[in-house]
């Protein structure tokens, strides 16, 4: 069913009222779809003002997961009504999926799910799909399990439909299969799946028995969330639940004060070193005006670094091991850029001072590229290390020691140069 | 097939040599695998070290799409070596993907797709797809066309394995189709299977007649390369193309050194502001002490804002038409941002100089997270406007803008409120 994308996008941005009322314009068979494509802040405000048969109609009719995300976000008293209106196996479903932890692949799988056996042959199995696999989650990857439930591996739907009737599916499945702990962050989850260029994948318990399947849709809608919230967070905010025209002032300045806040604190830090320095600024001024430039340009080059890092990270190229290589090339690196710079940056310092403080203010370039580079490439590795997310700290971490440090070594270089 | 992705994530990581060897090494019937799963880099570099026997076979057995992406990479002479060694139809099919231009949709699909007939029965169809859909590149989405080869919709597997095998395929099919053209930017087709959480797409000429499928693996890939394009660009920074470990120092630094130059010469715009305000700073030295604060303050504002708005406008809530209200919204924001910040800063301001300075220091913010939340919002807006990657322009425009304009509402505000 083709699900329009400019209907869900326009629901999002409505008001409550024209939310319901546009909602029960769309023709019948449609809403359940629509519905499902909305995020669980439009889909909580929807089942909170529809009449109580419809919300508890629609929310029947998610898939389990989907039912455990929204119950989430509805209020507890709403919550049990919808509970209480599935029968008893979807809501014993519904209960287990939303038992699992946060983020955890647990609450994205759907626990409907087809399996096979190793010692059935291939037309069997088919036969058993097609027999079973009804209300199945995905048909196209069957995980093949031996008496204990535990999964040998995983056999397509395609490998089935091509293989001769009577060969037996432990000839034709994949083994060992790509399966993820339902208790794995749904974020390595959806990147294994990915990686393997997969449809489905099944998901296990500790004991590696199967409990249900996470499909490529979940995985990219996981994907795209986390891209969302790393950017957000990198510039120091917090991911918005709601469309943006819905969001009020006061959410986006919520989602923002806090960065802004631990950012200004922090740069007390440069209000600290310039206050140090007063005599140095006092006698020769004209140091103020490369102040902006200076720790601009720190700012870019440790941003580069880190950009480069965690991208590095991120696809595994570079681990906590790497630490000092990183490091020494990025550095490396941050010197001939420094250099390069000093070559460009020398020529408005002598038009705007004269040539000693040009010469300062070519010298920190470059020490200051090195600095920015080394920070910015040590930061990522490190916050991995301790268990921190790198998207979150490295800007602030980085703009906060590179920008204090920098006028250190500003000033201690101009104080040098001028001979003061 | 297990793909070993610390395999391909060590082969990337090795010297031309060493890569050889250990791509030797691998047991036979992997290597094609593991080929496929590395990048357009290692695998050029591959191609051109292993004996050509093995380059043609490897090349040879690749997805016709990567077949176009690899070419890309290699010097001409080795194209045409590799493009001599196919059949005549692998051939053809190379060249016709390869026509495409770069980043359409066509340049990423698969030509091998097999079809239905909407007048065909659903078992008939089944039998078509089990007959001559052997090399497809997927045949869990079936493409149902009419005579003429247009695409009047799809049928999945699913649907077909279990419907009545007498049923007509019209009767089944979903129409419309979510169909992509293939002259189409592949990231706008990407998102639009991600959005309709399809597992597959047919993909269209101008005429609407099919000429290949584009799947979610691709879709997963191309979204994965986008995100890291643009983290890469928001820094300054051009995606590398080779492994981090692969990259020598040179090409980190031809990745950096562009933006930086364009930075640095957009930041003598704060040099020139602070030398037009010189004698009001040798007058009172201590205002440069609050100028990193600022400016720094300023930058993060417009970041927060900015990153809000590109994100609202990549799910669609944000258009065009939208800039009077978003700048309004966003500008509120940024005053009630100011004032908050205003309370914190003083304290600061008040430390470390006298009150008339905490009072310019402190309207100075308000004024300037203001102004930065307005640019911040206004710039990606505009940007899509004129056909400009917002990722791209708005990091370093809004810094320059902000830096500058930042300066000058300071020292305005500082000579008013000091009586200079």
């Amino acid at each position: 069913v083709l699900i329009d994308r400019d209907v869900t996008a326009s629901l999002r941005r409505m008001s409550d009222e024209r939310l319901v009322e546009a909602f029960h314009q769309l023709p019948g068979p449609r809403t359940r779809h629509v519905f499902e494509a909305l995020d669980a802040g439009p889909q909580c405000r929807l089942v909170g003002r529809l009449p109580q048969r419809e919300s508890v109609d629609l929310f029947a009719q998610l898939q389990p997961d989907d039912r455990a995300r929204l119950l989430d976000e509805v209020p507890a008293a709403v919550s049990e009504q919808l509970l209480s209106s599935l029968d008893a196996d979807a809501r014993e479903i519904t209960l287990t999926i939303a038992g699992y932890p946060h983020r955890s692949t647990g609450r994205a799988m759907s626990p409907n799910v087809v399996s096979v056996t190793a010692t059935s042959s291939a037309g069997d199995a088919l036969r058993h799909v097609r027999r079973h696999g009804a209300t199945a989650e995905t048909v196209y990857m069957l995980p093949v399990l031996d008496p204990d439930g535990a999964v040998l591996g995983v056999v397509s739907l395609r490998r089935l439909l091509f293989s001769e009737p009577e060969t037996p599916v432990g000839r034709v499945m994949s083994s060992p299969a790509v399966s993820v702990p339902a208790s794995q962050d749904q974020e390595v989850s959806a990147r294994a799946l990915r990686a393997a260029r997969l449809i489905a994948a099944p998901v296990v318990d500790s004991a590696g028995r199967l409990v249900g399947v996470l499909t490529v849709d979940d995985a990219m809608r996981i994907l795209s969330d986390a891209e969302h919230e790393d950017v957000a967070r990198g510039a120091g905010s917090r991911p918005l639940h709601e469309a943006y025209p819905r969001t009020s002032v006061l959410e986006l300045v919520r989602a923002r004060i806090g960065w802004l806040l631990v950012l200004i604190i922090a740069a007390t830090l440069t209000v600290n070193v310039l206050d140090y320095f007063e005599d140095t600024l006092a006698e020769v001024v004209t140091l103020a005006l490369f102040v902006p430039l200076l720790i601009g340009t720190g700012g870019n080059a440790g941003a580069q670094s880190a950009t480069t890092v965690v991208r590095a990270m991120a696809v595994g190229d570079v681990g906590g091991r790497d630490l000092p290589r990183v490091v020494l090339r990025e550095v490396t690196t941050g010197l001939v850029l420094g250099l390069t710079l000093a070559v460009v940056g020398v020529v408005p310092a002598a038009f705007f001072a004269d040539a000693s403080i040009a010469a300062a203010v070519s010298l920190s370039l470059v020490v200051i590229c090195v600095l920015a580079t080394a920070v910015g490439s040590a930061t990522p590795i490190v916050a991995r290390q301790v268990g921190v997310d790198p998207a979150v700290v490295s800007a602030p971490l980085i703009s906060t020691v590179v920008d204090a440090t920098g006028l250190i070594v500003y000033f201690l270089i101009a104080q040098a140069v001028l001979g003061l």
